[in-house]
């Protein structure tokens, strides 16, 4: 069995970019999986563990687990006897399939993953029914009705994720014959019959429909998909699911996302929503829309987001708190949840061409997405706190955790949402580097990788450019010029927000170089390039120390370190003291970190010694010994819990005097 | 009918003290309702509330929602159709009997509230089956088979909740023709044969009937029923439940008893627990495990605790967190978990005179028991945060509340434990006051209040006194002795741990005065009183200001105010700038609050003016302005949300240099 996927070296056109959200209009253009590469370092190896581990490893579980034999079952029509998993199982399935198909764009074509492939596509095309519905888990004797429990059953969620896998397989393998595409439109044609204007006037209590919809509709140019989207979007936020004990900001049912002033509820369904309903704002041209969810955005990251980048400061719901209740211990920040605020980000990014949105990803990515999977990539974080009091237990390698939010990652769990998710962000990554506009590329993303597109339209020409770098341990990064049209063409290249010291140089080939410092945001640098031309970016990734806003409570009167884009931590395997040493440790205003010629962080720190009294409240509270102190290394918040169980704190108290 | 409460004017003899709790042996004995009532001040006023308010309230609820019902339905043999409530809404009734048998005691008969008792004891015991089995939720077709699921189930819980009210109503009408003690017995003889040593070794997932079932055999001399208590407690930490997604310490199955260092899991269960476990140790003398209960309360206290002696910081499983884990806008504090803590300490206060647990017992007495119900006892808190963020929504009148955590008092809940808790807790609470031992009386808790009882036994005599306090308005309370046994008799009054100026002065009817410096712990007084003689207590209950433990994270860098035993907070409709003033107050290091004549706090404090960022981590936060400073009334935390939807901190930043 040969691949369809397009391996030629002409680049596609828009219509057909192998990328996960393809507007028809906006700002910036995304490049395909075929148009960009990452070729080498810290997203190359993670991207190299996600194809050869986690992928399979994901497979794996899902066989294991009976989540995939669910649609064996369904076609051999003996459901509800034996099914097994959540009502949500089949969802990980299609995210399953959409990391593959974007694997395979990746990596070009591979002939055993292929075959692995479409061996699944046949299983759920056999467990679709005449009319088109799909679901293992309703809709048969002994199963609840379809569409009966729109609140919890996840029916349209699971859909949402089966539109995503296809759109991803049209894009990586345009027309590819295994009939994924074709099991996608049925389903929504199904749903545009049971959910249109004169059908159910109600929503899925997970939205994720409504992005798997637009984006469905943007690959078939059926405008059906959309319209179907946006009544989703609309009708939410009216009180249309039942009231529940969390409230119906859950599942974002409690105000129209017209007046909504901030992401609240659940915090993949609020991030999902907004995803959905930012692609129909661009496809309608609805400003109206586009200013509410800009405005969310805004709110939400001034006020609810955690310095990971991460999202989410309730177990309970799995929620946003109230502003500023970003507690570092209970902090939740669901993997999905930063995976989610990407996609919001990245559509927003893509029709705004604002810095902040690419900022925010990358936090995200170094800080959420990479910490996520163990480093062999067969273990994941659901949950990813900023603070663990306790070394918590170990999770055996070949055991489902019952536990979300356990302290060590867990190779499954009971609700295993985030390992598929990381797969597919990590298998698309390269779609998230760089995009184009008529005037040139915009390097959002910082790696070494290869890019070749097209830029300027039909008018335009082959772009061909080598990124290298060895971010994030240094902020240099270069771009050579391989092929450029002629005239002139813009580079532009992100400058981090907390880039304070940014200097763009172009080396042409020929005549002199040229150093420009560049603030944050975009640097831009036009010229007429030829072969050979250098663009160099440099700033300084020297360790910052970050102080919280007052408002956030939590972490009153301590500090972060941060390097570059990545949040640092303080490990007790770290520390003399160990575990419970975590509880004691002090660093001195002022202190900065020390950076050895590995690029090691080291920071002078105290323990404080602590008399143990019997209530922790009182007048004052003296020492029982002198305090110690000692210099102990600091490493990536994304490196840690790799030691064995372990305590760990993102904040570190100050020492007053 | 009448009722065959005693009101002579004898007291009972040990074996039937109308009290909670009555050990047949330990360091102090318990005085019963008919021996200790609160005659005025605020916790008289708070009595006379839940009897003519909270007691109707909810018995009207328990009928409106159907959970009485659910017995008539039971008898009439037609459920599962028409059950309402939760798994353990028999409970509740139960709770509410308990709840009317001390307020009989308390009020020495009443002719309404007898019938009223007898006709829902009345419709309980037409639900008994023939062997002795109650429960409206099991055992019939259409239902769970009894005990098939013991994690969730609470049959045993509701049972637990049964021996309680049938001991309450034994202890306060011992004879009593009513039939309750019957039904009480015949469930308890059930369970013996079920979870007896060769039955179901297992337990329940919501400890409860342990400390029912010591107490019942305590009121019947029953050894068996001792026996089964002391059986569900060593059984419990073995992993005989299923494991849950929260982990086994949801319900203390994780370690036994006997090895754990802290309480954890689920709040309630924990204290519940606790509970009955002591009944078991002291009733068998065992050493060992009364060692570790004291060494768990310890670390509980000085770990797990709020200020306001609350206990559980997480929503997701109603459940302590790990040491020092105490956010305050976060914090759950069960008014249930306060009520269970109480009973764990009174436990541990009778068997060791260790005047801690009395101090802690008052602690939730002002700041959880108190703050649970508004003033009119007609709506409550379901959790009692520390940290109010946003206004929240009020809780309609006449509406089920479907979220425990609510943030403002509600009438009913879905879950509704804690309104009955309360009733209880309010009606017994007399019982707390003091007790005698083989010298004298103990005065625990302070409030204007007569003492009649006999001590030292057989040979000793009769007691009596007055109490007078205007407590905690001042730190003043009188006892005037009105009739003591001939010889020395000891008045102990307990000095609260933070009373650093107290004098106890003896007035004699002749002879001069004597005051005497005393330290916190119980100052005791002996001597051979005559009637008319006067101990006065003294301290000061002036404003004071708290610091948190460095380790509690959440309220580094901030002060609390207490005065005397309780906690004040801020609260928003006392500030200038409202709701969103609560983020930006901020305290000055040494300033004190002032106390005007009528006994109200006023503190300084300025709201600080903040820039509003887009992210708010950074290296510095700049003023946007100049800020303001203001005075605020401040005011004990019990009272707060009683004037609209507010914010409001207990815990208040302080401004640094």
């Amino acid at each position: 069995m040969s691949t369809t996927t397009s391996t030629s070296t002409t680049p596609t056109t828009s219509a057909t970019v192998a990328a996960p959200v393809v507007p028809t209009t906006g700002a910036l253009t995304p490049l395909g999986l075929d148009e960009v590469r990452i070729t080498d370092g810290f997203w190359a190896d993670r991207q190299r563990v996600n194809g050869t581990a986690t992928l399979p490893h994901v497979e794996h579980w899902l066989e294991r687990e009976g989540w995939l034999r669910n649609f064996d079952l369904a076609a051999a029509g003996t459901l509800p006897e034996g099914r097994r998993g959540r009502e949500f199982a089949d969802s990980e399935v299609y995210k399953y399939l959409e990391a593959v198909a974007w694997e395979l764009g990746r990596l070009g074509g591979d002939d055993a993953l292929e075959s692995r492939f479409r061996a699944i596509v046949d299983r759920v095309a056999a467990a679709q029914e005449a009319d088109g519905y799909l679901n293992t888990r309703f809709g048969r004797p002994g199963q609840g009705e379809r569409w009966s429990d729109l609140e919890w059953g996840h029916e349209l969620y699971c859909l949402g994720h089966l539109f995503q896998a296809a759109v991803a397989r049209e894009r990586t393998s345009p027309g590819s014959d295994d009939g994924l595409l074709g099991i996608a439109t049925r389903a929504a044609d199904r749903i545009c019959e049971v959910f249109g204007t004169d059908g159910i006037q109600s929503v899925c209590g997970h939205a994720e429909v409504e992005v798997g919809l637009a984006e469905l509709s943007r690959v078939t140019g059926e405008p059906r998909y959309l319209e179907l989207a946006s009544l989703f979007v609309e009708r939410r936020g009216t009180g249309v699911l039942q009231d529940i004990e969390w409230g119906r900001a859950y599942f974002q049912d409690d105000v129209p996302i017209r007046e909504a002033e901030a992401l609240r509820g659940h915090a993949v369904r609020a991030n999902y929503l907004a995803a959905g309903a930012t692609d129909i704002a661009v496809e309608h041209g609805d400003d109206g829309l586009l200013d509410a969810l800009r405005g969310q955005w805004d709110r939400t990251i001034a006020r609810r987001t955690y310095l990971t980048g991460g999202q989410g400061s309730h177990h309970q719901d799995e929620a946003f708190g109230e502003d500023f209740e970003l507690p570092s211990d209970r902090a939740y920040s669901e993997t999905c949840a930063g995976i989610a605020s990407i996609m919001f980000s990245w559509r927003l990014l893509l029709e705004d061409r604002d810095v902040r949105y690419a900022d925010h990803i990358e936090r995200i990515l170094y800080n959420v997405v990479a910490t996520s999977p163990s480093a062999a990539g067969t273990a994941f974080f659901y949950a990813n706190t900023l603070h663990q009091r306790t070394p918590g237990e170990s999770s055996p390698d070949d055991e489902v955790s019952p536990r979300a939010s356990s302290s060590e990652r867990a190779p499954w769990f009971d609700v295993s949402c985030c390992p598929p998710n990381v797969a597919r962000t990590l298998a698309s990554l390269a779609a998230f580097v760089a995009t184009s506009d008529d005037h040139g590329v915009q390097i959002h993303q910082f790696a070494s990788a290869t890019i070749d597109t097209v830029i300027g339209g039909e008018q335009g020409g082959r772009f061909r450019a080598e990124l290298v770098t060895d971010y994030p341990r240094s902020g240099v990064v270069t771009v050579r010029i391989v092929e450029a049209p002629s005239g002139p063409v813009a580079v532009s290249l992100r400058v981090p927000s907390w880039a304070d010291d940014a200097v763009v140089a172009v080396r042409p080939v020929d005549g002199a170089s040229v150093d420009r410092a560049v603030a944050p945001g975009y640097a831009d640098v036009e010229r007429s390039f030829v072969p050979g031309d250098v663009v160099e970016l440099r700033f300084s990734v020297r360790p910052r120390v970050t102080l919280p806003d007052p408002r956030v409570d939590a972490i009153r009167g301590s500090v972060a370190i941060e390097r570059g884009p990545e949040v640092y931590c303080v490990e007790s395997v770290d520390l003399p003291g160990g575990d419970e040493a975590i509880a004691r440790i002090e660093v001195a205003e002022g202190v900065v970190p020390v950076e050895d010629a590995d690029g090691r962080l080291s920071i002078e720190l105290r323990a404080r010694s602590l008399v143990d009294s019997t209530w922790p409240y009182g007048d004052t509270f003296v020492a029982a010994a002198a305090d110690e102190t000692f210099t102990a290394s600091i490493a990536p918040y994304h490196s840690w819990a790799e030691r064995g169980p372990s305590t760990m704190r993102v904040w570190i108290p100050i020492t007053r005097a």
